[in-house]
């Protein structure tokens, strides 16, 4: 019986016989296996498909009528027409009344060779942004996740929400006023996938509302001028001091909305000072104009608790958007809006223009893990872990390189470190780079990279197990050059 | 000790000391909870910062002395100061030397009145294209993403690959090769969430290059048309007749794309013929111009074999979009291109803008459900369900109302149905949303919806339960008038 399933017939058509009577091309082969895992006709199917596409049957080529075929494999004849028909239909083969059916001509390209899929292997010491992959609660959010596909009723695999699924609306709501002070309905609420999409979601709609220019602190995270552009809007670039973005500057740049991450601007790690962020949300008032606040990482404040959300201050002029890419992981891709009612339609027809909607499983475990409280469980247990690999980088360097000025620390999980006079950002990174090591140089995050202050950026929420001293080690040496 | 967890301590400041003391305004509570749940300085600084954001406490109301407020409270000094701190580092309060505490004047304006929730309960039979939310494998897409998540690695967990995880990209490449005769290599396919996303992806990475003109199908999925010219790029409709797209009229159109769903047009349910496809993949081929090819719903095909993909034949020339949306459901937002390899970068490029890269969690879950064969089994299962559903409609439509023409059965989630003369698809629609049905239009799928052949679609992925007589009663009904 094994024996009997596993058999085989296998047809050399470049025997001289059926070569001769059929036209088939040298070297090809049919292969019937009759076990049963694929239909007889499915298989004939796949070996002519494949045969036409890989050229080894040659357009304008005859087949064997279908008697001759089905004789050579010892299948019926029907199955052999009902393939030659099934090819027929997909346009590889044709049927001429009398002359028999032909691998169809046509004239098209031949697929190019790709290159090797690569797999970088990188140490990810210092990759900035990036919170450890081995912190990621699996267990929890598992348990969350399964609650949700258990729980999922016909409404939740139904056609997704574009505004995002209402049990993660009302959780959220919830859990932002309480943690980061933002003042919401779940009306107010758009889910997206992570802030940058959230802000391609935001330009699309202030942009078909006529805004042209809007504010971005510079430095900024590079990606978000980029993303301004391909909306077809103009990056005003402001300068950021050590109190954050100076706001007498957007004043002057007659914009109708602002780019800020008031909590933790991104690379330089300046806080927004409270005089400037009631002077930002009172010209945003006067001015109709809107602030858009990035709290990508606010979560992570290490010295003191984390300041509120700007959107607290002024709700009506502010879209605040955050995400779980920093206490989670980025792989999610799972973010939301918090937006000014009379702006909250527009976002939701942007957002449908872009993906449709978040998917919806993702969403409904997240409502659950915040409402099971693990998200806040998880924030309070990583946070001191954080915060100890922040000091013990801190120490390591202080001990080794005590020349190097470190900025930003207070927050995030990332270190700002300007270059001494004369090294090279560039020298620097390659330099790193020979060690394995992924150092982020600051200069793309400038609108004028050219004319940057040189300086990298050291990452501290994944370090190398074991292996900080050899990192800083050989990020020392890469900047000192030896 | 349940009793002392759950004391607490009530200050009302409207008592006239306090009142007159503080500057508090009339009604303002602040109770401190000592059971530990939340810290007591959090506790504080919630208070008011509520009472601030709700305008209980006006700009510039002096706030009581620290000491004076901590003895009202019950609480050490210490930890009013501090929460007056960060009350004032976010805005809401500002010291003044030697004039106390107070509300930060700003102005700013006060949220507007949210609508309500609403939650349309609307039967959902005859709903287009969503196949039934009670036929989700539940357990088994459930036991795909704990293996995902219980394998993840740190790569898994790191930043998203834009182009997709390369697990998901080998097993869509085998699957497709298998089922929809896609010719491809791992580095040519790109996962996104969804085919309206692969559309988007696809206009913006070809307007860059500078093609401004895409012909699509009349009628076409109405999305497609906003999502193109969303893109900067102009639709241009060709007709589709009972053969499909009429590729005559593609090739007067000077466009350098079209986008052409062949297994299956919708709304009209063409199939494009033979002839057409291998004209449709030369045209391409000598016009170096691109086929975006639809595939959205082809694993539904009930009369015969689903025809193989038109990316077989030109692979070159042709982008395969393809989801999970019809054979699983449509909240997952898994999809996935496939593109000829020159075009790659500029996919993965454009897919980075939107969204950075669709979830990885998902894509793993999906790799393994198509490498457990578990994708497969689930269309052999409910193929013949559709089918069955599709038969059962068709029957109970010929019965009560022989005179209907149905078209599109062949294949998908839906039926065409052309209303008889002088019958407009408006008052269909309403006279069937009085019964709880939601019945498509036809119309606004056409380029020129008040020139459209008056149509509606109606849908069979999901049936009532026990209501289908009921329900086409109410359809036909619609239809007569009566």
């Amino acid at each position: 019986m094994a024996a009997k399933t596993s058999s085989s017939t296998k047809i050399q058509t470049n025997s001289r016989r059926t070569a001769a009577d059929v036209g088939f091309p040298t070297g090809l082969h049919i292969q019937i296996d009759r076990s049963g895992a694929l239909g007889i006709r499915a298989q004939l199917e796949a070996a002519l498909r494949e045969a036409i596409q890989q050229s080894r049957l040659q357009p304008g080529a005859t087949l064997p009528p279908s008697r001759t075929l089905a004789i050579e494999l010892g299948i019926a004849r029907s199955v052999v027409v009902e393939a030659y028909g099934q090819l027929a239909a997909e346009g590889y083969l044709e049927a001429f009344q009398g002359s028999g059916t032909r691998v169809r001509r046509r004239d098209v390209r031949t697929p190019s060779r790709a290159p090797a899929l690569t797999q970088p292997a990188m140490n990810m010491a210092f990759t900035t942004g990036l919170p450890d992959p081995a912190f990621f609660p699996r267990k929890e959010w598992l348990r969350a996740y399964r609650a949700a596909v258990d729980e999922s009723s016909a409404t939740a695999l139904g056609f997704p929400d574009p505004q995002g699924r209402v049990e993660l609306r009302v959780a959220l709501g919830d859990y932002l006023a309480r943690v980061r002070s933002v003042r919401s309905s779940p009306e107010q609420v758009v889910i997206c996938n992570g802030i940058s999409q959230a802000l391609m979601v935001v330009c699309r709609a202030l942009h078909a509302r006529g805004t042209e220019r809007i504010a971005v602190e510079d430095p900024c995270f590079a990606l978000h001028r980029r993303l301004i552009a391909a909306c077809g809007m103009q990056p005003v670039s402001i300068p950021v001091d050590e109190h954050g973005l100076v706001i007498s500057r957007v004043r002057e740049a007659r914009v109708d909305a602002v780019l800020v991450a008031p909590a933790h601007s991104y690379p330089s790690g300046a806080v927004l000072s409270p005089a400037r962020r009631v002077e930002l949300a009172e010209w945003a008032t006067r001015q109709d104009a809107l602030i858009v606040e990035d709290d990508y990482d606010a979560e992570f404040r290490f010295d003191r608790t984390p300041v509120g959300a700007l959107q607290g201050l002024a709700p009506e002029n502010v879209v605040y958007a955050g995400s779980v890419s920093k206490v989670l992981n980025p792989s999610l891709r799972l973010g939301w809006m918090v937006a000014p009612q009379r702006l909250v339609r527009d976002l939701i027809g942007a957002k449908l223009l872009y993906d449709m909607a978040t998917e919806s499983l993702g969403q409904l475990a997240l409502a659950k893990f915040i409402e099971a409280g693990s998200l806040a469980r998880h924030i309070r247990r990583v946070r001191p872990r954080y915060r100890a690999r922040r000091d013990l980088l801190l120490l390591a360097l202080a001990k080794r390189a005590p020349e190097l000025k470190l900025l930003g620390a207070m927050a995030g999980l990332h270190l700002f470190l300007p270059l001494p006079n004369g090294v090279r950002e560039r020298d620097v990174i390659l330099a790193a780079k020979e060690d394995g090591l992924r150092v982020e140089g600051a200069a793309r995050h400038w609108a004028e990279p050219a004319s940057a202050p040189p300086a990298v950026l050291v990452g501290y929420g994944v370090l190398g197990e074991g292996t900080l001293d050899a990192d800083v080690d050989a990020l020392v040496s890469a900047i000192r050059g030896t």
